[in-house]
């Protein structure tokens, strides 16, 4: 509502009057990427008898040149992380462009500010890595024409954010498929990752996929809570296994996860991979030289993050550009069960 | 000169009048420090006398609260930085603030902002990392008040700014006695780090300290450039070889470029340790998976972000804080030619 108690026009009365997504409005709006000339003019019109009026501070604000690329992370410790870091700093450094980095933890924080500390004010752009945005304020700067590339998730709905994510589903169901038809195990545990995080959810789907292909149930008192979060998984797998729970094997979720579950199994003299087999997924800088060398799926993790920096540098520049959904593939080591390292 | 032609009174102005440090005259300003009753009168009446203004609005902005501590770094892939991650990252969640990171690299960059996106706009305080700043800049915003911790360097002349480095020239120098006197290694090349940096120069400090005690000769020949970055470390040490230096031993200045120097000589054919040793520095993730696991000097990385992050929060407190030189010590692996891995 304005003063006047007047519903103010938004760019999803456009869309939604015009037929299209509020994408389309926006990239009309902002005539950097290319628009079929009748919808652009349906756009047009429709934008006039609305009277609809985009915020001009804003998308001028947005057209001032920082060379600086935003990202916005929960945290930049840990093994996972290294990897890609260097692929994003390979497409921004190539382009002469410097990085300012947002670590937003995913756990409350007293004080977290409204506005994130990165955006139209300080970057020409952001990347932002998995759930460090929420969908609404990602519309809101998608709407203003301000570049963004998502990393390890898709758009949300309603609009069409570029995004640069790994074959989760189909890398996790070759995974259990391998436990499964090689060393027959039938009751395979699964440490969920955060609830709000997409590509556990599609590691879930492919761990289901693979057990439904086989005939197995999944049987729940074998899922537990992994979050991504290494302690969280061990404690996890202990409390699994002193409730009586046995699994044959695990897929942790993430590989800085079976690094803790691993510890931990050795800690309480379970023997790996003869009485629990460990899996996991990244293929991160340790996972060849755990105590048992890690059997897991291999993500291009640099290069999904120099892909996201090369993207959103395109956008930068006014050019089009398109999701990219890198594919996975399995690395058999040690920790299934098998007995030579080779990759497959 | 301001407007009227007048040389403007500055900080610096008042500290030499006064006799004292520019530090000091800071705690005087922002009272957040204890000063002795006598200096700070002392300071107050050069204040008055010189009709010094210090830049109130500055001052005014410092005070409003981010609950963000700002990191200055060149870079944030590699093997070196994720464990000094962790610790930064320790200390901030700890105490409930946020992180943002002004990646700077060290080469040009086109279009680098004149002021860093980083500072008391946006942050309650800084952590600097070796050379992200200049001398320049880091005394500005110290008479300012603002607070810094310097991470793995020591504070410019004329100020106090609290800083916490690690034991570089001592650990080196225990390094090299090893090599010589269990090995009877008398011809030892260095890489050398970027000039500009002071670590660097510790770590030649204590080889030469070493060489020295033990009536060696430093060989220029087998100085090379390793600028802590290993494809610039591998070169040089092809360099060297090409040219028909044999050193019995290198280190390489650091870990990452040890990993970078075995593998440029396992490809040349050469033969780790037996031909040529390799030594590091720091003890990183990746340094006793090596080919040869590297002996190395361990440095207490994680825990000197960690006390970086604590000392800068007690400066937002308005706590009297004390710079830190963190103990190291050498690890013992294979790559010096010791058959078993034990520490030392």
């Amino acid at each position: 509502m304005n003063a006047k108690g007047i519903k103010k026009v938004t760019i999803v009365d456009v869309a939604k009057e015009a037929g299209v997504s509020i994408s389309t409005v926006s990239r009309v709006l902002n005539q950097n990427t290319p628009v079929a000339e009748e919808t652009a003019q349906r756009v047009w019109e429709v934008i006039e008898r609305l009277q609809f009026n985009p915020n001009a501070a804003a998308r001028k604000l947005a057209s001032k040149r920082t060379n600086t690329i935003g990202l916005i992370v929960p945290m930049i410790g840990g093994t996972f992380f290294p990897l890609m870091f260097s692929g994003i700093e390979r497409g921004v450094n190539e382009e002469g462009f410097e990085l300012l980095v947002y670590v937003s933890p995913c756990h409350p924080v007293p004080h977290r500010p409204l506005t994130p500390p990165v955006g139209p004010q300080n970057t020409d752009g952001l990347i932002v890595f998995t759930e460090g945005m929420s969908d609404e304020d990602l519309r809101a700067l998608h709407v203003k024409g301000f570049p963004i590339v998502l990393l390890h998730r898709t758009s949300p709905k309603d609009c069409e954010i570029p995004y640069v994510t790994v074959e989760n589903r189909l890398g996790t169901e070759k995974l259990i498929d391998h436990l499964i038809e090689v060393h027959g195990y039938t009751r395979i545990g699964f440490l969920r990752g955060p609830v709000t995080n997409e590509e556990s959810h599609e590691r879930e789907q492919g761990f289901r996929a693979s057990l439904q292909k086989h005939g197995l149930q999944p049987d729940e008192a074998l899922f537990g809570i992994g979050n991504f979060h290494p302690e969280t998984a061990a404690e996890s797998v202990r409390q699994m296994l002193s409730s009586g729970k046995r699994p044959q094997a695990i897929f942790t979720g993430d590989d800085a996860s079976a690094a803790a579950v691993m510890k931990a199994l050795l800690e309480m003299g379970v023997s790996i991979p003869d009485e629990i087999a460990i899996v996991g997924f990244d293929d991160d800088y340790l996972a060849p030289y755990l105590p048992l060398p890690l059997t897991t799926v291999h993500s291009p993790i640099e290069q999904a993050g120099y892909t996201a920096a090369q993207l959103l540098i395109q956008q930068i520049r006014g050019e089009a550009v398109q999701s990219q959904v890198l594919p996975t593939h399995l690395v058999i080591r040690r920790s299934c069960g098998c007995i030579t390292s080779h990759p497959s």
